[in-house]
């Protein structure tokens, strides 16, 4: 017996005693960014394992939990020098798991990108090569070596938890030498800032610096559902603003910076795209004054998973709120600003809290607010 | 600022922080059923109080719990002879509280009847009158002379309470001589099975022995939020099977024993009533054979606020459920019936174990199952 | 059958099917602060009304709601001007309320004040006078009258929703002559920054210009429930740092001005209290290195019902968080500090965005931790 | 940033927004039953797979799943003729998946038992043989010589899903001749009433005409959380009643038939068993009079993580509940017996619907109620 809730869902009176519940999880789960003007934002997850390295699940679980996530592309990303389960998946081809995962994800609209991660001690540590297309080339002696395989297959190079203590310490991402000379000879193009639960206020400070590609990524093991609290809470992913819904587009976007990263309510990411993007998610659905009062009412719907928090920074005050604003995921919100007098027009900076385009800096954006005139 | 909930209402990955949020309860709260061949189903309260005799509320509030449970019907029946707050509210005319709940339920759908509650010692106790115009002229010294004065103004009166300990130290209702002659005398039409959170087995036996309505009421003094635990509770009511939406139609179907009772995730009622209350809140939505097997997958849709809960009576057995069922309130439940050869029409006998139709009795109806065809 | 749940409250397998659960919301709704060095927090909603003035109950659900919200102390502030109610009550002496409602607090902790709100056109507009004995009194032709006669009975004066678009079209609450006299000679002693939903910076701003003291109340006429949609949200209240807890130690703190005032999800008042409380509710239950690392793990209490959103001032950089943190009401957060070599004392400045100490000006704050030195 | 709620979990004010929450589940999802007079009530999952026949995850999974579950043991049950990841893992020792979980529970109270499923077609269809020794040596020609072997190895034999309608289309567990004879010859020991999502009232005819224990299994391939809607669901278990927490204890318990299987929101079994289950899962913790009145007032608490459902069988009618009562999982319920006179002892016989001891037959049981004599 399988229950599907249809009317109303939240608090049923009389709960289902004998059948168990089939809660619609997968609705709550899926992660919602809407397209910003000119791009496709696709939710991309471009570093995971299976049992093919040192996962816990065959490869196709990692396509269904990307399906239940709403994700638009995952890259399949094994360790090639780091095989714990060798003795029991000898498989000499490291093209398998990537095989399968694309297997699995034939008939539906995911996008899986072939990946491996170069496993090397520092430096240069650990990256992820993606768009590659024979990871087997990639076991080499010399670290370079493998890095220039990559190159030469086309890949795109970011490297993996810079800020990782097993690596440093101090648990701060630095350059190195070597990854100098790697981002100099295009053999760096990207960084996590985000990678499992641990953001990287300094590996964002070296991709603004260097021009690397911001990514944030799960590097999911185990199962998303468990590290990542699901569906309280969601696996970080990178937004890659695509100009179609392409693996080619994807590979472009990477290319050329067109990134944010998702990671607990954080949006991270250059205001080049972070703005727009926050442009998009907040929409303004009414706006007219209350009676023959100057106090301004605004409908404000917000279309993402992001609550946006934000401080107020125009000269008005509101009418019910606070100096800092949220504007709840998925749901409608009323401000009241006191405009002083009746506009037609009213422009309200603010500065987003949960969007950082810098290390310590907020987005600051606006709303272009026009008066409904009635008639 | 106030927040609607648009989307991915249940579980939000990111709570509203600054603003409180304004969760759609309202919603939640309605009671729902569906209507039934011939008769509207009008769900009614017929008994509450306000500060006019010994309630805590304005009788206006009275009408907002209404509104917001989605009532089709109130009487407004304060104590005629106990008024607790005389001190403070002397006004002499006892059709006050009925004038201001009027009042505020006029630009609503919501039936507002003026009604009375006689209050006398046992016998005969408590009881209601309600469709009376005057309850003024129902203070009188013998208890007899108010039941005929209800009676003479086109009153409706059913006996509270039966079972009340401050009445009957064993909580026990019975029936004294007086209500016998009342009864017999047309000036005792109903009883109340439920009263605020109780159910008597004994006052509905006593309602089928001789011919009475049978009535739930919350007898709200205080608030119904906090006596039903709103929402995950409700409060008991009358579900009136009238054949249109005016006080009229309540009252003809009062007078002729058209109603069941709604109590926790009880129905009580009339099988006559309860069980096309059954048939029109279930609904098979889909039935069609599992591959080449003999296992039928029914879809079943449940329209109302009941799970209903019910006994397999059929010569068939399921695949994955019990021989007890249960069908959540509001939602779809796969069910899937072993019919041993495939065939186009199956009847599903069931005992309904959360419909009451006698003491200790159930509900006994059927699900008529046509199998879908295919193309 | 009442049912309480006693071990795995938040999610049950089965949840109750016959029985309508009776869940343990008092528990919930309950609004809690931890007090200070030298005073207690108490908890105080200064402004209510009741069917003795333009209120929808009767006043002792008054007392009901604030013992189900916990609160320490409650004002009954009737209108004593206006009675929209005099019809039905005609009672001549406005003391009345008080008294019901203190009656029916008199076996509880709940301290009931006496006060009476002065409603008059502006200027002055509307004041509550609290601590009162006799409102009849109040009731004269001159307003000036009424705030003097308050004054020698010993009451505190507040000034009530001076944003009121009633008054003010804009919104803006703004002084008139009349008001800097009444501060001027001690009969205006304080001033509601917030009432029902709405926040007033510019209330606040006159505070803290003219020294007054800041006052939140719900100002309620329907139910508490209702309005603040508890127990996700919660009413406005004033919190009074007092001495002791009695009656007279709350009007001494209010003299004093030693007030906070929660709502929505920000504490607004001065540093000198409100630090105080952010430290009383922050404590610091362990902080020790990761590993080998240079990795701080700081375990961090929250004894408040406020969410604290705080924005790092340090040098130091977090493992896995952004650069503002957010320690949820009632739960333990683990930050990672960055402390770049092993300390044995950590300072964490921070700024608190949701307490607010004037107009767009935020609580500086800072978290000392000691750390863990092992065994 | 991880946050623990450790004051008023289920309902905050003000939600996490920078930090996503780690709500508890864990302490949701486990399976909690109370142990019964002379034996452990241990909760095993019986059957499941790994990557090592058609499983989806490293065996060291199943642990992590039971060990959230709460489970006392499990069994690793791969198929040994059906390989379909054989290509990738082509270890030819069938004991490899078992020696995996076996290690990842080596420091935890988890019992992980040696097992294999005998995968022929019907007849005799699919079987667990557990506490065998060397599945290796189950590869055997001919069906027949698996059973002897696993025998001969000290094997518990069950017949898995013998409604399976890949090998009865009709959906009906049936004895082959075969099944008969692996009966007589001690080859087969137990059967499924429970797999999955299905319950076959059949099978549970065939184990109590067969003396076969019965036995209730995940079957799980690919991830509990999402087969089994955790924590809102769980998966199907077998309680074993056993002597004491050893894996001998276990198999002693299974070859006795000491079992009941935990499906849904019901307990199958027999009474043997299932009385004093439900006898230890529902304790009276008070029973006394209400004030003056015979109607007695129980507290019942339920121990389980059933939701008992009985219907009265008494000659005693309740103030407030209906003749269909429930006891909420984890929870206390009044009940308020309606006893005539006052009574020093009051016996309640139930049949609790929810526990079948036979295909349509549920258990009857009763409450002994002494009633406190106060003083």
């Amino acid at each position: 017996m399988r229950v599907i809730i249809f009317l109303w869902a939240a608090f049923c009176i009389a709960p289902d005693l004998i059948a168990q519940h089939q809660h619609p999880h997968d609705h709550d789960r899926t992660i919602d960014f809407p397209d910003i003007p000119g791009y496709y934002s696709l939710v991309c997850d471009l570093h995971m394992h299976s049992v093919f390295s040192d996962g816990a699940v065959w490869p196709h679980i990692r396509v269904e939990e990307a399906l239940k996530d709403g994700l638009d592309c995952i890259a399949i990303t094994e360790h090639i020098e780091y095989q714990p389960h060798k003795a029991d998946i000898p498989h000499p081809d490291r093209r398998r798991a990537f095989e399968i995962a694309s297997r699995a994800a034939a008939n539906t609209d995911l996008i899986v990108i072939h990946g491996s991660e170069i496993t090397r001690r520092m430096p240069p540590g650990h990256s992820n090569a993606i768009f590659i297309t024979d990871p087997n080339k990639l076991i080499t002696d010399d670290a370079l070596d493998a890095y220039s395989e990559a190159k030469n297959q086309g890949g795109f190079i970011f490297w993996n938890h810079p800020d990782w203590t097993a690596h440093r310490k101090d648990g701060v991402a630095q350059l190195d030498q070597m990854h100098i000379d790697l981002i100099r000879d295009g053999l760096l193009n990207g960084i996590e800032v985000v990678n499992t639960k641990g953001y990287s206020a300094e590996a964002f400070q070296i991709a603004l610096d260097n021009d690397l590609t911001i990514i944030g990524t799960s590097d999911i093991h185990g199962l998303i559902d468990w590290d990542y609290d699901v569906p309280h809470g969601h696996r970080p992913v990178t937004i890659v603003f695509s100009s179609d819904r392409t693996e080619d587009g994807i590979k472009t976007a990477l290319f050329e910076g067109r990134t944010a990263v998702w990671h607990k309510n954080f949006l991270v990411g250059l205001p080049e795209y972070t703005e727009p993007l926050f442009q998009s998610s907040i929409k303004i659905v009414g706006a007219e004054y209350v009676g023959d009062t100057s106090v301004l009412s605004v409908q404000i719907r917000n279309h993402s998973d992001a609550e946006f928090l934000a401080r107020n920074l125009s000269e008005y005050s509101f009418q019910e709120d606070h100096e800092i604003l949220s504007f709840s995921a998925g749901s409608d919100t009323e401000l009241r600003i006191k405009t002083g007098t009746r506009l037609g027009n009213v422009v309200l900076p603010l500065e987003v809290l949960n969007i950082v385009v810098a290390p310590r800096t907020y987005l600051q954006s606006e709303l272009n607010i026009v008066v409904n005139s009635g008639e």
